[in-house]
């Protein structure tokens, strides 16, 4: 599972999961089960923060259990309704964000926080479904993403499925559209964003698109149902990268007639290959962030925390 | 063939072996068929300058050509000693480039200036090889350099072959190491400086590596034998780039153990894509040229135009 909030809400579920399966019979030892899933779970995706918010919110709620029984059905419940605030999320957060979509802008976007990233809809992707839906006439350049080229492939295809408009490029081909005046917005997602700073965690590369908007002083915009924001973390240089297997990088993964789905090796044979899964893209780049409660500057999350849903206990 | 020097050498060849195929008996006859041939040559890449360079150079000399047969032979002299010469630069820029390569440092190239990409050394490597000749110790980061992924297959292993420490990573990749401080210097070659301003083009993501090395402080380099230098255009912006078949971007090709060389698609099936080949890095964001006659400021580049090889006529 990848992506915000559909790996928000697979933490929520394997919680869910994960107290039915316990062979606790008591509160207590069911409150105990709870908190091993959720270190277990919000291990396997150090750099996000929407399955931490989405488990330590059930937590919280759960609290109010008074049977064994209902804590466990109470899992469910709560799991069930962070789903369906995540699409109403991606929902409200498309409707402010169509705004800053106009006839006959060239949009770039980076990896996929499209539906396929989310419970429906998308971040990203939200404000470009709805003003596709109100008629405007817009492209859509996707980054290809590499290593994994969730651009090239997820984004790619959900685009097309909607009908809008899209062009696949090479990482590497951002900055020459930027410097030719082609790339009017760029709209990103991200798997944490550090409240008290703006800084926000994406894909890898995302901060080099946002130094190169910067440059040509495009508007930089980073989309997020409100599970995406942490409330605990000083900065972003606090949040940890997940590092993944080289050979990501030292391969690539597609779709061959004959052969079908292939890997194929792209590099020279014995060289090694970093291969970071994110990085941080301080707040000062980013123009603001699209949320359910409106477009919101990197400065002005902090002061309005109550309303972007900052736990009481913070 | 591809790398500057060494389609610069083949059109040299190429126009050997052109005015050699000629019908021509006269010697009128034969300089109308070269004409010809440079004509034809040039168009096969238009955002390079070395194959004009190579071709105008040997016509200017072929001038004292007396007789169809010296004509026909001179042209072969001439095309021998262009990739003599490509040698000879690209180990004199090494030697004076090996100097900004320290015990400790970790380089950053984009795509393939290498020994594959000359008639040998390279120009970008050529430092690389001869500050590990010299028994430095560093690491180079090969940018893979999607869609032909040139630094990921030939960058890693020329360095591989050469026992020098290196480790391939995603495009995407590069500024996260520049924010986290690990790297030190970055060396690109490039298909044609204008030397009035020192703008050069390069394959298509150099300009982004250089706008993160501007903002990050780390100097960034652009390693050139002579016949990379333009004379003629007034600026960066006048430099065609070549648009490749968009099947590059949506496609990647490798090894695979089963299969062979193979190619698959990445990207969503009816995408499209864009495809420029080359970008402009304005040469305000290049810290110096590393030259066969020492290392030069772009501002540098025409106040040192004799010592640089300008061509009389200009």
């Amino acid at each position: 599972v990848r992506g915000a909030g559909a790996i928000g809400a697979t933490a929520a579920f394997g919680l869910a999961q994960g107290i039915r399966a316990s062979r606790a019979k008591t509160l207590a030892g069911l409150r105990k089960d709870a908190l091993k899933v959720c270190a277990a779970l919000a291990q396997a995706r150090p750099t996000a923060v929407d399955p931490v918010n989405a488990m330590n919110s059930m937590l919280a709620e759960l609290e109010s259990a008074d049977s064994p029984i209902h804590f466990t059905e109470l899992a469910l419940t709560l799991a069930e309704a962070f789903a369906d605030e995540d699409v109403h999320h991606c929902l409200e957060l498309g409707r402010h964000g169509a705004q800053l979509v106009k006839n006959g802008h060239r949009i770039l976007t980076h990896c996929n926080a499209g539906a396929l990233a989310f419970v429906d809809v998308g971040s990203a992707t939200a404000p470009i479904y709805e003003a596709h839906r109100r008629g405007r006439r817009f492209v859509v350049f996707c980054d290809e993403t590499r290593p994994r080229c969730q651009g090239a492939s997820l984004t790619a295809w959900e685009l097309g499925q909607h009908g809008v408009e899209h062009a696949v490029i090479a990482d590497n081909a951002a900055g020459y559209l930027m410097q030719r005046g082609q790339i009017d917005c760029v709209i990103v997602g991200s798997d944490r964003v550090v409240a008290r700073t703006g800084d926000a965690a994406n894909k890898i590369g995302t901060y080099t698109k946002a130094v190169l908007a910067h440059r040509h002083g495009i508007p930089f915009y980073v989309a997020i149902p409100l599970s995406t924001l942490d409330w605990q973390l000083e900065n972003g240089a606090q949040i940890p990268i997940e590092e993944r297997d080289p050979e990501e990088v030292l391969s690539a993964w597609g779709w061959n007639r004959r052969t079908g789905r292939t890997q194929v090796r792209i590099a020279a044979p014995g060289s090694r290959a970093l291969n970071p899964g994110f990085d941080v893209t301080p707040g000062a780049l980013i123009t603001g962030f699209i949320t359910p409660r409106g477009i919101i500057a990197p400065q002005a999350l902090w002061t309005n925390r109550q309303r972007l849903g900052c736990p009481r206990a913070i």
